[in-house]
């Protein structure tokens, strides 16, 4: 199973793609789209879009997964960060895939044990998961990483790392 | 100049389309796109998508007016909101068309000459600055036919009804 995750934004918008096979999980790709700050909003939610595009043509997932916005102080960044989700459920909808949403705690819980770990604890978790040399870059990367985790297993991912 | 106006919403979007030619303007169409509570979240954008599209192709605008999201008491509604304006500025972006958004206020203000006025107020003078039968309905699209005017005309209104 190929699991697509989305950890979206304006300015820059994580994107991960993990294999599931058994109980095992593999990355295939991390990273983010990133578009310039000058750049009109119109114009950015489409180059993320290309981005978008290439990324479900390339993978042809089985399942597409997002993180669930939560509206903070900053609510003018909420916004843009929604807009892009919507331009990913789009994306989405056209292809008829399946989509979840998870919350930040959701994820956390997932892939650490604990709903309240700090970011960087749910970073190494990720890469010890997939096996990665290092913590992946950015930060958007690895928090899509680890909302593909979540979505893989809920439940079984201290189980998996046991001898 | 023809202007489209999207009042921005998951369950209902209004869309209306003006033409503005001097100091006249006209209503060349107005209405809701009306999503099924029951879709989910992906499919409902998708819907959105296709009116948008079809009333872009049909009124080949010169500008695309949406209105500006304040977030209030209501955070779901507001994320839905922001995903709908999302699929709106993607569809601008593609056509490469001029965008603007307007806050409620500068909409009031520019309809009204009052920018805490009642929405029923605005009705009135939507309906009046169009030579409308009546007000039109939903609300949803008279509040595209008002960002309409608003772009039309930020400060000549009251000029215009004198006789």
């Amino acid at each position: 199973m190929t699991i697509l995750g989305f950890d979206p934004g304006t300015a820059t918008m994580g994107y991960a793609a993990i294999e599931k096979d058994g109980n095992r999980f593999r990355a295939l790709d991390y990273g983010a789209l990133i578009t310039p700050k000058e750049m009109p909003a119109p114009e950015r939610l489409l180059k993320l879009r290309e981005g978008i595009l290439e990324f479900l043509n390339h993978y042809q997932p089985d399942v597409v997964v997002t993180e669930q916005l939560f509206f903070s102080a900053n609510r003018k960044t909420a916004v843009q960060v929604a807009r892009a989700i919507g331009v990913v459920l789009l994306s989405v909808a056209e292809r008829d895939l399946p989509w979840h949403e998870y919350s930040p705690m959701q994820v956390k819980q997932a892939v650490t044990g604990y709903g309240g770990a700090e970011k960087k604890q749910v970073q190494l978790m990720v890469q010890r998961l997939l096996s990665l040399s290092s913590i992946p870059k950015p930060d958007d990367a690895a928090d899509a990483l680890a909302l593909c985790i979540c979505h893989a297993n809920h439940s079984g991912i201290r189980q998996m790392l046991k001898p």
